[in-house]
């Protein structure tokens, strides 16, 4: 239930207003090099700060308690605490049970909620995603560092980013808000702090490039990489949709313009299995839910797009490294 | 790898000119009734028939051989075979590697690979995927019995199905090409004679329906049914996007707007757990790839859009049963 | 339920006296040659023939109907059933519920059940597992060559077999009853006779030697080699212990003799890993338990240890060929 | 790798001598009320102290991080670690590699080992296992209290345990080293004193019987129950064996005497089935193997046998709790 994963399993466990957040991380090969760096700068992510996104000021500390020795992994399970500190139960006591939110289906479900804040369905869940994830990326960066995952925002509300080739994608850096351009960016910037005063929000949508994927990842039947990638992307709270390639509009192209365009069209993906070419998938974010009743406590994020990028980077990073291992399985054995 | 789901676990074989196909199902509980009319329905809605969809006149025999003792379920697993009678592999020789066919990434991952019509990445493995969906709907037929799944054709190319509310759709059979009016039929298939005609495809989507599901389905974390749902319908083969609840266009749609909207964008699942509310979603087919190349033998399909209705079906059927299993565990022990 | 193994994952299916029984092997590496003699060699072995040990005469003739190409395996699962021919259900039809079989509590179990020979709880049910393991075996034989297994009868009864060294084992056929020297298996010849004319039955002992095992098979904590080699001769039938390594008897064995003893007390086993050194373990199986009832019928095993002997080595295989794919994921990336 | 269970899965991880060990449980189901006494029983009695058993004071104080909220599981995962206090790796600094260890294979194996006393290999990884199975113990406390498991002391080298009827095992308290009666205890106690003078050490039996188990426990191919619990026992680093039910000398014991036995002999199981009789079956534990290395330093343990006892009785409760679970997935649909 709580374990993602075949071959390179991550379980989450902690409730948003617990003792605790972490993971355990089974199958981690050995010998990946420990990088604090790759490991902060995907959880500072997480909470990309600003007025705009979120008033909350999560610090999360990873305390990595197993796992390595010497800085190098072990092969064994890799198990992350995130202890919760500022545990400010009292600021959802009246609001439940809340609109747009789980609550309400989780007690029919198990007869038992943990009100505070939204306990596993809560989107703090997803530091322990994050944090697992890193530790996959620390594997590719060594073992395979040619391989880039670059997930942007492609569009917020009715500000939309500009089309820009793989290579520019590719070589650039994300500005403000996940957009690649400065220009949305600050446009996005105007919208959402305006939205913010109206306790207003928008969604949007994300995409997805991976670069120089290994290929040959994916099975021809139920492990296609698009089917886990679906899988992966829509286990994120507020995502509404998984697209594979870029968007085509299936009533204006026939076939024949169809299969003539570019590889990006396929998403880098053939029969359910990866070609080698750039890999790309958008997905499409929800309106906060939270509008009107968390906003009068000063908590209120008009748009989660941002915070979702790295959240959905990861998840890419976990369906890649499982396939890729999987894939170990079949080489001739020597 | 080729195993669909948890606790009820389709495993599915055969290349699509060895043998046989076919399908061991485990996890079927002991107890049901077998309906010869279910199998047979979902095994005859896989070809539509009809000079648009396919020329193709498979017979698709099933033999069940084990499983089921005097006409009822024994809670053991369910064997079934389909023949293959006429393996003209001869008519797919000269045409490899087939443009837009997983051929030749399979051939690079495993050094080997079955060269008639696509081996296991052909369409003809749904066979066994529909087989084995039958069996979840005999369940659902006789213990859930107002459970109801529609998938419904919602656009060919440039011809759109009118919106229809639940109740109608509902209460409707499906007119020809998988559209609910008959108007969009024939449209459609004036459409489809053309393209027939100039070796040309067109793509299109589906819409399912789930009516009077049980609420509480789906866990909240990496299980969430919107999860598991993606992940199964985009491992069809010409699958390109999935997307929960009624299009919303959330480049329109500020927040307060969208959760003031009906229960049906929401597609009927909140925090990853269905409501009881009728679940809602889409999904986009892409053209047929194998226009100009396998036209030439006269067999050619314009589009596969009503051909993929019941394997859609099927799978969320799939999805739903085990989902129904793995909350009878947490029932009060008796 | 159905299903053994992780990443070679052999699921069987079918009842004694439904139409066939067979199996699904998924995870079989593409490019093994099929080697029909192996498969026949195997299944041959599970019907030892004599009047001793069994009056069944049946022809197990497997089809292979997926997974082959040209002889080679392609990487996709390997179907395989074995039709009945001669179900005379009759001739169970007055006995059941039969005394030391698990009819009833299936019954109780499950609400319904097969009553024609035990169903799936029937030892017709290892007929798959045997076949699937003649994969395996095939595997072992093309890429690891120097891999032998070899399953013995160390005693039936009173006889025990005399003590032999590895080399002796490792290059001796096995003699009647699965006896490696000719005078246990006369003695027992006799004994078995008599049994038969009495309808008394006797239990035994196997041993199994792994010769050659790759080191480094086995993972520290739960999936120990010890463990899966317990769970999987365990799953067979009749079989009432595991023991790894030669016995010794701890009452009169203390820790500075045992621990100065040969390799073979440790069965080849580590810290639950394979050191390389031959692996050594042995079962307990129980006497036959249709003696009185069946016996009637003519059909009557006055020890079903020989029977076993393919049986054992067969999940021996199972056991190995998944861990040794299991070493594959960990290799270096290249 | 470090996960045991199929629905009620526990996974491990710590190293032994790094930060912390600990566990995460899914798939407790809601609604358990937490036992503190049931929690700290088991760990104290992985302890069992006194001179002659373990010099070792490890405090293994639980912190349970999540999960629960007022006291009762939320059907999330239990997260639980143990903080290393006393971290003396340098005690086993001059002795790797060990005799009788695991390090070596390890290290071949994985390229990589943490030196610091055998790391995920230490009996220390038990903790975890004990600490998780406490919560499986709770669950039956409160859904199933009759169930009952108690380990206890077969023999300890030479000195064997009289053999009791089932009805005052179950109503006497074990006396010391795990033996049911006193004279039992203060025999190996001398023993064992004179044991850890000489730096010898003794291994032994150790006997589990589970009283009022629920029926119907365990599927008839591959999930038998003893296929399980032999699995499970196994798993216990210094296990050499398993057998299911009474010993039965079956070069004595005819079938026609085996099958007129009393149920003990059977172990409480048909085909595979938990009947519902009182469950039976033992274990061989090694003696200790770091007689010599370890013993200069002070921490000689002469016998684990009673150290052993939580742990295999820790493991029958995983056993236990998970085919429970999966009973309930094929009850009536209401």
């Amino acid at each position: 239930m709580n374990t993602f994963g075949n071959l390179f399993r991550l379980t989450t466990f902690g409730e948003s207003h617990g003792k605790a957040l972490g993971f355990v991380l089974d199958g981690l090969p050995p010998g990946v090099v420990f990088e604090e760096e790759t490991l902060r700068d995907f959880l500072e992510r997480r909470r990309p700060g600003g007025e705009l996104v979120s008033a909350r000021k999560e610090t999360d500390l990873p305390e990595v308690l197993s796992g390595f020795y010497e800085n190098k992994s072990l092969g064994t399970p890799v198990a992350c605490i995130f202890k919760n500190k500022d545990q400010k139960s009292e600021d959802y006591k009246d609001l439940k049970p809340r609109r747009g939110h789980a609550d309400k289906v989780w007690l029919d479900k198990y007869g038992i909620q943990d009100p505070r804040g939204g306990g596993r369905s809560s989107g703090r869940e997803t530091v322990s995603r994050v944090g697992g994830a890193a530790f996959a990326k620390m594997f590719f960066n060594q073992f395979y560092p040619d391989v880039k995952i670059k997930a942007f925002t492609k569009s917020i509300g009715p500000i939309k980013q500009k089309s820009f080739d793989d290579d520019f994608i590719q070589s650039s850096q994300n500005q403000g808000l996940g957009f690649i351009d400065q220009l949305s960016f600050k446009e996005a910037e105007v919208l959402l702090k305006k939205a913010k005063e109206d306790g207003e929000s928008y969604g949007g949508e994300v995409e997805v490039k991976v670069f120089n994927p290994p290929s040959g990842l994916g099975e021809p039947v139920f492990k296609k990489i698009k089917s886990k990638m679906a899988e992966a992307i829509l286990s994120v709270g507020a995502v509404k949709s998984f697209s594979l390639g870029e968007d085509v509009n299936l009533s204006l192209v026939k076939g024949s313009e169809f299969h003539a365009m570019k590889a990006s069209v396929y998403g880098g993906v053939q029969g359910g299995i990866t070609t080698g070419d750039t890999m790309t998938f958008t997905a499409e974010v929800k309106p906060t839910s939270s509008i009107l009743d968390v906003a009068k406590k000063g908590r209120h994020d008009p748009c989660i797009v941002p915070r979702a990028l790295v959240v959905i980077e990861a998840m890419t990073y976990l369906v890649l490294i499982d396939l890729v291992l999987n894939n170990q399985i079949y080489k001739k054995p020597s």
